[in-house]
Protein backbone atom coordinates (compact mmCIF):
# COMPACT_ATOMS: atom_id res chain seq x y z
CA UNK A 1 0.00 0.00 0.00
CA UNK A 2 1.67 3.84 -0.91
CA UNK A 3 0.77 6.75 -0.02
CA UNK A 4 -3.02 7.77 -1.13
CA UNK A 5 -2.66 10.96 -3.09
CA UNK A 6 -5.45 13.17 -3.41
CA UNK A 7 -5.63 15.99 -6.07
CA UNK A 8 -5.36 19.30 -4.72
CA UNK A 9 -6.48 20.76 -8.22
CA UNK A 10 -10.48 21.18 -8.24
CA UNK A 11 -10.28 24.11 -5.85
CA UNK A 12 -12.13 27.23 -6.75
CA UNK A 13 -9.31 29.59 -4.88
CA UNK A 14 -7.32 28.39 -8.40
CA UNK A 15 -8.63 31.24 -10.96
CA UNK A 16 -9.78 28.65 -13.84
CA UNK A 17 -11.88 26.35 -11.02
CA UNK A 18 -13.23 29.61 -9.94
CA UNK A 19 -14.33 30.98 -12.62
CA UNK A 20 -15.77 27.60 -13.73
CA UNK A 21 -17.89 27.00 -10.86
CA UNK A 22 -19.14 30.65 -10.99
CA UNK A 23 -20.30 30.54 -15.07
CA UNK A 24 -20.80 26.31 -14.20
CA UNK A 25 -18.81 25.03 -17.01
CA UNK A 26 -18.34 21.64 -16.60
CA UNK A 27 -15.50 21.34 -19.20
CA UNK A 28 -12.94 23.15 -17.14
CA UNK A 29 -13.92 20.70 -14.22
CA UNK A 30 -14.00 17.69 -16.21
CA UNK A 31 -10.56 18.50 -17.78
CA UNK A 32 -9.41 18.81 -13.92
CA UNK A 33 -10.58 15.77 -13.60
CA UNK A 34 -8.94 13.94 -15.88
CA UNK A 35 -5.63 15.11 -16.02
CA UNK A 36 -5.56 14.48 -12.17
CA UNK A 37 -6.86 10.69 -12.72
CA UNK A 38 -4.10 10.48 -15.29
CA UNK A 39 -1.99 11.88 -12.81
CA UNK A 40 -2.38 8.96 -10.68
CA UNK A 41 -4.81 10.62 -7.98
CA UNK A 42 -6.23 8.28 -5.86
CA UNK A 43 -8.75 10.60 -4.61
CA UNK A 44 -10.00 14.03 -5.86
CA UNK A 45 -10.11 16.58 -3.56
CA UNK A 46 -13.17 19.14 -4.03
CA UNK A 47 -13.20 22.65 -2.86
CA UNK A 48 -15.05 25.59 -3.48
CA UNK A 49 -12.78 28.19 -2.21
CA UNK A 50 -14.00 31.76 -2.31
CA UNK A 51 -15.60 30.84 -5.75
CA UNK A 52 -19.05 30.76 -3.95
CA UNK A 53 -20.99 30.49 -0.94
CA UNK A 54 -23.89 28.91 -1.68
CA UNK A 55 -24.51 25.23 -0.73
CA UNK A 56 -26.29 25.17 -4.18
CA UNK A 57 -23.02 25.76 -6.31
CA UNK A 58 -21.40 23.30 -4.05
CA UNK A 59 -23.47 20.62 -5.14
CA UNK A 60 -22.97 21.65 -8.62
CA UNK A 61 -19.22 21.15 -8.36
CA UNK A 62 -19.44 17.57 -6.30
CA UNK A 63 -22.02 15.97 -9.11
CA UNK A 64 -19.80 17.72 -12.19
CA UNK A 65 -16.97 15.95 -10.23
CA UNK A 66 -18.23 12.72 -9.57
CA UNK A 67 -20.10 11.76 -12.41
CA UNK A 68 -17.22 12.20 -14.78
CA UNK A 69 -14.61 9.86 -12.93
CA UNK A 70 -14.87 6.58 -10.73
CA UNK A 71 -12.28 7.83 -8.86
CA UNK A 72 -13.67 8.87 -4.67
CA UNK A 73 -13.92 12.20 -3.49
CA UNK A 74 -12.52 14.38 -0.61
CA UNK A 75 -15.01 16.70 0.27
CA UNK A 76 -13.06 19.16 1.28
CA UNK A 77 -15.04 22.73 3.02
CA UNK A 78 -15.84 24.06 6.43
CA UNK A 79 -19.53 24.68 7.34
CA UNK A 80 -21.57 21.56 8.42
CA UNK A 81 -24.48 23.27 6.01
CA UNK A 82 -21.75 22.61 3.12
CA UNK A 83 -20.83 18.91 4.37
CA UNK A 84 -24.18 18.23 4.15
CA UNK A 85 -25.06 19.59 0.67
CA UNK A 86 -22.02 18.21 -0.53
CA UNK A 87 -22.46 14.55 0.79
CA UNK A 88 -25.79 13.87 -0.16
CA UNK A 89 -25.23 15.56 -4.03
CA UNK A 90 -22.42 12.61 -4.26
CA UNK A 91 -24.39 9.99 -3.11
CA UNK A 92 -27.65 11.33 -5.44
CA UNK A 93 -24.77 11.01 -7.96
CA UNK A 94 -22.70 7.77 -7.60
CA UNK A 95 -24.59 6.02 -4.92
CA UNK A 96 -22.41 4.30 -2.41
CA UNK A 97 -18.33 4.98 -3.28
CA UNK A 98 -15.99 6.12 -0.70
CA UNK A 99 -15.64 9.52 0.52
CA UNK A 100 -13.50 11.53 2.77
CA UNK A 101 -14.90 14.51 4.89
CA UNK A 102 -12.03 17.16 4.64
CA UNK A 103 -12.15 18.09 7.56
CA UNK A 104 -12.63 18.62 10.84
CA UNK A 105 -10.90 20.14 13.82
CA UNK A 106 -10.40 18.91 17.21
CA UNK A 107 -13.83 21.73 18.32
CA UNK A 108 -16.83 19.48 19.71
CA UNK A 109 -18.82 21.48 18.04
CA UNK A 110 -17.31 20.37 14.25
CA UNK A 111 -15.81 17.41 15.04
CA UNK A 112 -19.32 15.74 16.63
CA UNK A 113 -21.50 16.39 13.65
CA UNK A 114 -19.12 15.83 11.50
CA UNK A 115 -18.25 12.14 12.86
CA UNK A 116 -22.12 11.57 12.96
CA UNK A 117 -22.02 12.33 8.82
CA UNK A 118 -19.35 9.80 8.59
CA UNK A 119 -21.08 7.24 10.33
CA UNK A 120 -23.94 8.13 8.26
CA UNK A 121 -22.18 8.20 5.11
CA UNK A 122 -19.63 5.23 5.42
CA UNK A 123 -16.88 8.50 5.32
CA UNK A 124 -13.56 8.81 6.34
CA UNK A 125 -12.45 11.64 7.74
CA UNK A 126 -9.70 13.70 7.68
CA UNK A 127 -9.13 15.31 11.76
CA UNK A 128 -6.83 18.62 11.55
CA UNK A 129 -5.21 19.18 14.89
CA UNK A 130 -6.42 22.49 15.83
CA UNK A 131 -9.28 23.29 18.11
CA UNK A 132 -11.10 26.66 19.45
CA UNK A 133 -7.73 27.77 20.75
CA UNK A 134 -5.98 27.74 17.10
CA UNK A 135 -2.98 25.87 15.53
CA UNK A 136 -0.75 24.12 17.58
CA UNK A 137 2.74 26.12 17.93
CA UNK A 138 4.60 22.15 18.91
CA UNK A 139 4.73 18.78 18.97
CA UNK A 140 2.98 17.72 22.08
CA UNK A 141 -0.50 19.62 21.46
CA UNK A 142 -0.54 18.05 18.00
CA UNK A 143 -0.32 14.96 19.69
CA UNK A 144 -2.63 15.49 22.03
CA UNK A 145 -5.48 17.06 19.21
CA UNK A 146 -4.66 13.85 17.42
CA UNK A 147 -5.20 11.30 19.85
CA UNK A 148 -8.52 12.89 20.59
CA UNK A 149 -9.69 12.76 17.69
CA UNK A 150 -8.39 9.33 16.61
CA UNK A 151 -10.63 8.48 19.82
CA UNK A 152 -13.48 10.22 19.26
CA UNK A 153 -13.93 8.28 15.62
CA UNK A 154 -13.42 5.14 16.52
CA UNK A 155 -15.72 5.75 19.42
CA UNK A 156 -18.39 6.86 16.56
CA UNK A 157 -17.67 4.07 14.70
CA UNK A 158 -15.40 5.06 12.00
CA UNK A 159 -12.97 2.38 11.05
CA UNK A 160 -9.23 2.99 12.19
CA UNK A 161 -8.27 2.34 8.62
CA UNK A 162 -10.77 5.37 7.63
CA UNK A 163 -9.17 8.03 10.34
CA UNK A 164 -6.57 10.68 8.79
CA UNK A 165 -4.67 12.32 10.83
CA UNK A 166 -3.33 15.97 10.11
CA UNK A 167 -0.91 17.62 11.77
CA UNK A 168 -1.18 21.01 10.09
CA UNK A 169 1.64 22.24 7.43
CA UNK A 170 3.00 25.63 7.89
CA UNK A 171 4.72 27.52 4.99
CA UNK A 172 8.28 27.28 6.08
CA UNK A 173 9.05 31.11 4.72
CA UNK A 174 6.70 32.42 7.96
CA UNK A 175 7.17 29.75 10.18
CA UNK A 176 10.04 27.45 9.94
CA UNK A 177 9.96 26.57 12.84
CA UNK A 178 7.10 23.98 11.93
CA UNK A 179 8.60 22.22 9.74
CA UNK A 180 10.85 19.92 11.82
CA UNK A 181 7.49 19.89 14.72
CA UNK A 182 5.35 18.49 11.92
CA UNK A 183 8.03 15.82 10.83
CA UNK A 184 8.63 14.89 14.82
CA UNK A 185 4.50 14.91 14.72
CA UNK A 186 4.07 12.37 11.90
CA UNK A 187 6.66 10.07 13.58
CA UNK A 188 4.73 10.49 17.39
CA UNK A 189 1.18 10.01 15.48
CA UNK A 190 2.40 6.43 14.04
CA UNK A 191 2.72 5.01 17.46
CA UNK A 192 -1.05 6.00 18.49
CA UNK A 193 -1.99 2.76 18.01
CA UNK A 194 -1.32 -0.99 15.73
CA UNK A 195 -1.63 -0.37 13.12
CA UNK A 196 -1.64 3.47 13.32
CA UNK A 197 -3.96 6.51 11.65
CA UNK A 198 -3.72 7.19 8.41
CA UNK A 199 -1.40 10.85 8.55
CA UNK A 200 -1.93 12.97 5.90
CA UNK A 201 -0.95 16.97 4.95
CA UNK A 202 -1.43 19.63 2.60
CA UNK A 203 1.23 19.76 1.40
CA UNK A 204 1.86 22.39 -1.14
CA UNK A 205 1.40 25.10 2.20
CA UNK A 206 4.89 24.20 3.41
CA UNK A 207 5.92 26.25 0.24
CA UNK A 208 3.23 29.09 0.09
CA UNK A 209 4.77 32.34 -1.26
CA UNK A 210 8.21 30.86 -1.69
CA UNK A 211 10.29 30.62 -4.76
CA UNK A 212 11.47 27.35 -4.89
CA UNK A 213 7.94 26.07 -4.22
CA UNK A 214 8.48 22.94 -6.05
CA UNK A 215 11.26 21.80 -4.96
CA UNK A 216 10.52 22.47 -1.19
CA UNK A 217 7.07 20.50 -1.62
CA UNK A 218 9.10 17.65 -2.96
CA UNK A 219 11.86 18.09 -0.40
CA UNK A 220 9.23 18.36 2.08
CA UNK A 221 7.16 15.40 1.04
CA UNK A 222 9.78 12.54 1.46
CA UNK A 223 11.05 13.63 4.48
CA UNK A 224 7.32 13.68 5.51
CA UNK A 225 6.97 9.99 4.11
CA UNK A 226 10.27 8.67 5.76
CA UNK A 227 8.73 9.65 9.18
CA UNK A 228 5.90 7.86 8.34
CA UNK A 229 3.48 9.75 6.68
CA UNK A 230 0.78 7.94 4.03
CA UNK A 231 -1.87 10.33 2.56
CA UNK A 232 -1.15 13.89 1.22
CA UNK A 233 -3.89 16.40 -0.57
CA UNK A 234 -1.25 17.66 -3.00
CA UNK A 235 -0.94 18.76 -6.87
CA UNK A 236 -0.38 14.98 -8.58
CA UNK A 237 0.16 16.77 -11.53
CA UNK A 238 3.92 18.13 -10.09
CA UNK A 239 5.75 15.18 -12.40
CA UNK A 240 9.06 15.92 -10.85
CA UNK A 241 6.77 16.05 -7.23
CA UNK A 242 5.25 12.35 -8.72
CA UNK A 243 8.93 11.07 -9.31
CA UNK A 244 9.94 11.87 -5.28
CA UNK A 245 7.17 9.93 -4.25
CA UNK A 246 7.31 7.10 -6.19
CA UNK A 247 11.11 6.66 -5.25
CA UNK A 248 10.39 7.48 -1.90
CA UNK A 249 7.55 4.24 -2.17
CA UNK A 250 10.69 2.39 -3.73
CA UNK A 251 13.35 3.72 -0.74
CA UNK A 252 10.42 3.03 1.92
CA UNK A 253 9.77 -0.61 0.64
CA UNK A 254 6.46 -0.24 -0.14
CA UNK A 255 6.80 -0.59 -4.14
CA UNK A 256 9.34 -3.28 -5.76
CA UNK A 257 12.15 -1.99 -7.27
CA UNK A 258 12.88 -2.52 -10.65
CA UNK A 259 15.17 -0.40 -13.02
CA UNK A 260 11.82 0.97 -14.79
CA UNK A 261 10.11 1.60 -11.20
CA UNK A 262 9.16 5.52 -12.48
CA UNK A 263 7.39 3.87 -15.43
CA UNK A 264 5.95 1.11 -13.37
CA UNK A 265 4.58 4.01 -10.51
CA UNK A 266 3.14 5.80 -13.04
CA UNK A 267 1.30 2.70 -14.95
CA UNK A 268 -0.18 1.50 -11.01
CA UNK A 269 -1.26 4.69 -10.25
CA UNK A 270 -3.11 5.21 -13.59
CA UNK A 271 -3.94 2.25 -13.48
CA UNK A 272 -5.75 2.34 -10.34
CA UNK A 273 -7.76 5.16 -11.74
CA UNK A 274 -8.32 3.50 -15.32
CA UNK A 275 -9.64 0.68 -13.67
CA UNK A 276 -12.24 2.20 -11.47
CA UNK A 277 -13.51 4.56 -14.69
CA UNK B 1 25.43 23.67 12.28
CA UNK B 2 24.35 22.10 8.65
CA UNK B 3 25.11 18.44 7.29
CA UNK B 4 28.75 17.63 7.17
CA UNK B 5 29.27 17.20 3.10
CA UNK B 6 32.49 14.64 2.72
CA UNK B 7 33.20 14.78 -1.25
CA UNK B 8 33.60 11.58 -2.38
CA UNK B 9 35.04 12.34 -6.26
CA UNK B 10 39.28 11.56 -4.78
CA UNK B 11 38.86 8.04 -5.12
CA UNK B 12 40.80 5.57 -7.56
CA UNK B 13 37.59 3.31 -8.29
CA UNK B 14 37.07 7.02 -10.80
CA UNK B 15 38.84 5.87 -14.14
CA UNK B 16 40.26 10.06 -14.12
CA UNK B 17 41.72 9.57 -10.26
CA UNK B 18 42.64 5.96 -10.94
CA UNK B 19 44.83 7.00 -13.96
CA UNK B 20 46.32 9.98 -11.81
CA UNK B 21 47.60 7.97 -8.95
CA UNK B 22 49.07 5.29 -11.26
CA UNK B 23 50.87 8.53 -13.41
CA UNK B 24 51.59 10.74 -10.10
CA UNK B 25 49.42 13.49 -11.88
CA UNK B 26 48.80 16.09 -9.47
CA UNK B 27 46.55 18.18 -12.09
CA UNK B 28 43.70 15.85 -11.90
CA UNK B 29 43.85 15.73 -8.25
CA UNK B 30 43.95 19.68 -7.85
CA UNK B 31 41.42 20.00 -10.21
CA UNK B 32 38.89 17.54 -8.13
CA UNK B 33 39.90 19.49 -4.71
CA UNK B 34 39.05 22.85 -6.25
CA UNK B 35 35.93 21.96 -7.45
CA UNK B 36 34.23 19.91 -4.70
CA UNK B 37 35.06 22.87 -2.23
CA UNK B 38 34.00 25.61 -4.69
CA UNK B 39 30.97 22.88 -4.88
CA UNK B 40 30.73 23.27 -0.55
CA UNK B 41 32.95 19.99 0.57
CA UNK B 42 33.55 20.12 4.40
CA UNK B 43 35.74 17.22 4.29
CA UNK B 44 37.35 15.93 1.11
CA UNK B 45 37.27 12.27 0.93
CA UNK B 46 40.63 10.61 -0.12
CA UNK B 47 40.98 6.62 -1.04
CA UNK B 48 43.16 5.40 -3.63
CA UNK B 49 40.10 2.39 -4.70
CA UNK B 50 42.11 -0.63 -6.63
CA UNK B 51 44.48 1.90 -8.03
CA UNK B 52 47.61 0.75 -6.41
CA UNK B 53 48.02 -0.97 -3.48
CA UNK B 54 51.37 0.88 -2.50
CA UNK B 55 51.28 2.75 0.56
CA UNK B 56 53.85 5.80 -0.78
CA UNK B 57 51.32 5.72 -3.54
CA UNK B 58 48.40 6.35 -0.54
CA UNK B 59 51.22 9.21 1.35
CA UNK B 60 51.83 10.47 -2.68
CA UNK B 61 48.14 11.38 -3.24
CA UNK B 62 47.81 12.29 0.29
CA UNK B 63 49.77 15.04 0.10
CA UNK B 64 48.91 15.95 -3.54
CA UNK B 65 45.54 16.73 -2.03
CA UNK B 66 46.24 18.29 1.32
CA UNK B 67 48.87 20.61 -0.07
CA UNK B 68 46.51 21.92 -2.49
CA UNK B 69 43.43 23.08 -0.09
CA UNK B 70 42.77 24.08 3.77
CA UNK B 71 39.62 21.76 3.82
CA UNK B 72 40.19 18.56 6.10
CA UNK B 73 40.58 15.41 4.73
CA UNK B 74 38.87 12.38 5.43
CA UNK B 75 41.85 9.70 4.96
CA UNK B 76 39.75 6.37 3.27
CA UNK B 77 41.03 3.13 2.96
CA UNK B 78 40.87 -0.62 5.02
CA UNK B 79 44.33 -1.43 5.44
CA UNK B 80 46.19 -0.68 8.76
CA UNK B 81 49.40 0.03 7.36
CA UNK B 82 47.90 2.45 4.54
CA UNK B 83 46.25 4.58 7.43
CA UNK B 84 49.15 4.71 9.14
CA UNK B 85 51.03 6.10 5.94
CA UNK B 86 48.20 8.12 4.87
CA UNK B 87 47.58 9.63 8.39
CA UNK B 88 51.71 10.08 8.81
CA UNK B 89 51.83 11.88 5.12
CA UNK B 90 48.90 14.42 6.23
CA UNK B 91 50.53 15.53 8.93
CA UNK B 92 54.11 15.73 7.18
CA UNK B 93 51.83 17.82 4.54
CA UNK B 94 49.71 20.59 6.93
CA UNK B 95 50.75 19.69 10.56
CA UNK B 96 47.45 19.87 13.06
CA UNK B 97 44.96 19.72 10.63
CA UNK B 98 41.58 18.27 11.44
CA UNK B 99 41.47 14.80 10.15
CA UNK B 100 38.59 11.68 9.91
CA UNK B 101 39.46 8.19 9.97
CA UNK B 102 36.76 6.76 7.32
CA UNK B 103 36.59 3.89 8.85
CA UNK B 104 36.68 1.30 11.60
CA UNK B 105 34.48 -1.05 11.33
CA UNK B 106 33.48 -2.77 15.25
CA UNK B 107 35.44 -5.83 14.63
CA UNK B 108 38.67 -5.68 17.81
CA UNK B 109 41.62 -6.10 14.70
CA UNK B 110 40.39 -3.33 12.91
CA UNK B 111 38.69 -0.61 16.20
CA UNK B 112 41.60 -1.26 18.75
CA UNK B 113 44.33 0.04 16.89
CA UNK B 114 42.20 2.53 14.44
CA UNK B 115 40.99 4.28 17.81
CA UNK B 116 44.62 4.58 19.05
CA UNK B 117 45.65 6.34 16.03
CA UNK B 118 42.67 8.32 16.24
CA UNK B 119 43.80 9.06 19.67
CA UNK B 120 47.30 10.11 18.30
CA UNK B 121 46.35 12.23 15.49
CA UNK B 122 43.38 13.98 17.24
CA UNK B 123 41.33 12.48 14.48
CA UNK B 124 37.39 12.11 14.06
CA UNK B 125 36.32 8.46 13.41
CA UNK B 126 33.94 6.54 11.35
CA UNK B 127 32.34 3.45 12.23
CA UNK B 128 30.75 0.90 9.99
CA UNK B 129 28.22 -1.14 11.96
CA UNK B 130 29.69 -4.49 10.62
CA UNK B 131 31.82 -6.81 12.10
CA UNK B 132 33.98 -10.52 11.05
CA UNK B 133 30.13 -11.94 10.98
CA UNK B 134 29.69 -9.16 7.83
CA UNK B 135 26.95 -6.49 7.66
CA UNK B 136 23.67 -6.81 9.59
CA UNK B 137 20.25 -7.10 8.23
CA UNK B 138 18.29 -5.46 10.92
CA UNK B 139 18.23 -2.29 12.79
CA UNK B 140 18.83 -4.05 15.90
CA UNK B 141 22.14 -5.33 15.27
CA UNK B 142 23.43 -2.10 13.59
CA UNK B 143 22.40 -0.38 17.15
CA UNK B 144 24.43 -2.97 18.96
CA UNK B 145 27.65 -2.45 16.62
CA UNK B 146 27.30 1.03 16.56
CA UNK B 147 26.58 1.23 20.45
CA UNK B 148 29.88 -1.02 21.00
CA UNK B 149 32.20 1.48 18.15
CA UNK B 150 30.59 4.36 20.31
CA UNK B 151 31.69 3.06 23.56
CA UNK B 152 34.95 1.84 22.82
CA UNK B 153 36.03 4.88 21.06
CA UNK B 154 34.33 7.51 24.09
CA UNK B 155 37.00 5.21 26.23
CA UNK B 156 39.95 5.86 24.03
CA UNK B 157 39.48 9.15 24.19
CA UNK B 158 37.64 10.24 20.85
CA UNK B 159 35.24 13.30 22.06
CA UNK B 160 31.63 12.67 20.82
CA UNK B 161 31.68 15.19 18.49
CA UNK B 162 34.28 13.48 16.67
CA UNK B 163 32.84 9.89 16.24
CA UNK B 164 30.77 9.50 13.44
CA UNK B 165 28.62 5.96 13.19
CA UNK B 166 27.59 5.00 9.70
CA UNK B 167 24.56 2.81 9.33
CA UNK B 168 25.53 1.23 6.14
CA UNK B 169 23.39 1.94 3.29
CA UNK B 170 23.10 -1.23 0.67
CA UNK B 171 22.23 -0.89 -2.90
CA UNK B 172 18.29 -0.36 -3.41
CA UNK B 173 18.17 -2.58 -6.52
CA UNK B 174 19.90 -5.59 -4.54
CA UNK B 175 18.70 -5.25 -1.29
CA UNK B 176 16.02 -3.25 -1.25
CA UNK B 177 14.76 -3.82 2.26
CA UNK B 178 17.79 -2.58 3.92
CA UNK B 179 17.09 1.12 2.92
CA UNK B 180 14.15 1.42 5.15
CA UNK B 181 16.11 -0.88 8.00
CA UNK B 182 19.15 1.97 7.63
CA UNK B 183 16.35 4.92 7.66
CA UNK B 184 15.35 3.42 11.39
CA UNK B 185 18.37 2.69 12.46
CA UNK B 186 19.73 6.56 11.75
CA UNK B 187 17.00 7.59 13.56
CA UNK B 188 17.86 5.00 16.47
CA UNK B 189 21.42 5.96 16.60
CA UNK B 190 19.92 9.92 17.47
CA UNK B 191 19.30 8.42 20.65
CA UNK B 192 22.50 6.85 21.57
CA UNK B 193 23.82 9.69 23.86
CA UNK B 194 22.82 13.26 24.47
CA UNK B 195 23.76 15.04 21.98
CA UNK B 196 23.72 12.20 19.72
CA UNK B 197 26.92 10.96 17.75
CA UNK B 198 27.51 12.06 13.96
CA UNK B 199 25.96 9.70 12.00
CA UNK B 200 27.09 9.15 8.29
CA UNK B 201 26.38 7.57 5.30
CA UNK B 202 28.03 6.34 2.12
CA UNK B 203 25.33 7.86 0.07
CA UNK B 204 25.95 7.18 -3.64
CA UNK B 205 25.82 3.30 -3.07
CA UNK B 206 21.84 2.96 -2.15
CA UNK B 207 21.25 3.95 -6.32
CA UNK B 208 24.26 2.01 -7.54
CA UNK B 209 23.59 0.15 -10.78
CA UNK B 210 20.21 2.24 -10.81
CA UNK B 211 18.95 4.08 -14.11
CA UNK B 212 17.76 6.90 -11.59
CA UNK B 213 20.88 7.12 -9.84
CA UNK B 214 20.87 10.94 -8.87
CA UNK B 215 17.33 10.96 -8.24
CA UNK B 216 17.53 8.19 -6.26
CA UNK B 217 20.76 9.32 -4.31
CA UNK B 218 18.82 12.78 -3.41
CA UNK B 219 15.54 11.40 -2.84
CA UNK B 220 17.46 9.51 -0.06
CA UNK B 221 19.18 11.60 1.14
CA UNK B 222 16.53 14.15 2.58
CA UNK B 223 14.89 10.91 3.96
CA UNK B 224 18.08 10.10 6.00
CA UNK B 225 17.93 13.65 6.78
CA UNK B 226 14.57 13.87 8.31
CA UNK B 227 15.67 10.71 10.03
CA UNK B 228 18.91 12.42 12.37
CA UNK B 229 21.66 12.40 9.49
CA UNK B 230 23.99 14.57 9.89
CA UNK B 231 26.93 13.82 7.65
CA UNK B 232 27.55 12.14 4.52
CA UNK B 233 30.38 11.08 2.02
CA UNK B 234 28.53 11.98 -1.21
CA UNK B 235 28.75 14.03 -4.79
CA UNK B 236 29.07 17.28 -3.80
CA UNK B 237 29.07 18.58 -7.44
CA UNK B 238 25.84 16.69 -7.98
CA UNK B 239 24.00 20.54 -8.06
CA UNK B 240 20.53 19.08 -7.40
CA UNK B 241 21.57 17.13 -4.58
CA UNK B 242 22.98 19.68 -3.37
CA UNK B 243 19.87 21.77 -3.80
CA UNK B 244 17.67 19.19 -1.98
CA UNK B 245 20.10 19.06 1.00
CA UNK B 246 19.92 23.10 1.50
CA UNK B 247 16.14 22.71 1.29
CA UNK B 248 16.37 20.00 3.61
CA UNK B 249 18.50 21.91 5.86
CA UNK B 250 15.95 24.57 5.56
CA UNK B 251 12.98 22.53 6.84
CA UNK B 252 15.03 20.85 9.66
CA UNK B 253 15.79 24.64 10.71
CA UNK B 254 19.32 24.27 10.48
CA UNK B 255 19.78 27.51 8.33
CA UNK B 256 17.60 30.33 8.07
CA UNK B 257 15.21 30.80 5.25
CA UNK B 258 15.09 33.65 2.90
CA UNK B 259 13.26 33.30 -0.63
CA UNK B 260 17.32 33.31 -1.83
CA UNK B 261 18.51 30.16 0.28
CA UNK B 262 19.66 28.53 -2.35
CA UNK B 263 22.20 30.85 -3.20
CA UNK B 264 22.95 31.90 0.60
CA UNK B 265 23.89 28.09 0.96
CA UNK B 266 26.05 27.76 -2.00
CA UNK B 267 27.66 31.01 -0.53
CA UNK B 268 28.31 29.68 2.98
CA UNK B 269 29.36 25.98 1.96
CA UNK B 270 32.05 27.84 -0.41
CA UNK B 271 32.86 30.78 2.04
CA UNK B 272 33.53 27.84 4.51
CA UNK B 273 36.02 26.11 2.24
CA UNK B 274 37.46 29.88 1.14
CA UNK B 275 37.89 31.13 4.67
CA UNK B 276 39.82 28.55 5.26
CA UNK B 277 41.73 28.41 1.90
Amino acid sequence: MGVILIGERINGSFKDVGKAIQEKNKTVIHDWVAKQAAAGADYLDVNMGAASRKPEDFAWLVQAVAESTSLPLSIDCNRLDMFSTGLKSYRDTVGERPVIINSTTAEDSKLVPLLEMASEYKAGIIGVVMDERGSPQDVDRRLELGGKIFAAALEAGVPAEQIYLDPIVMPVKFMQDQAKNVLNAIQQMTMLSDPPPHISIGLSNVASKTEERKLINRTFMVMAMAMGLDAAILNVCDEELMQAVATAEILMGREIYSDAYLKAYRQRVGMASTTQA
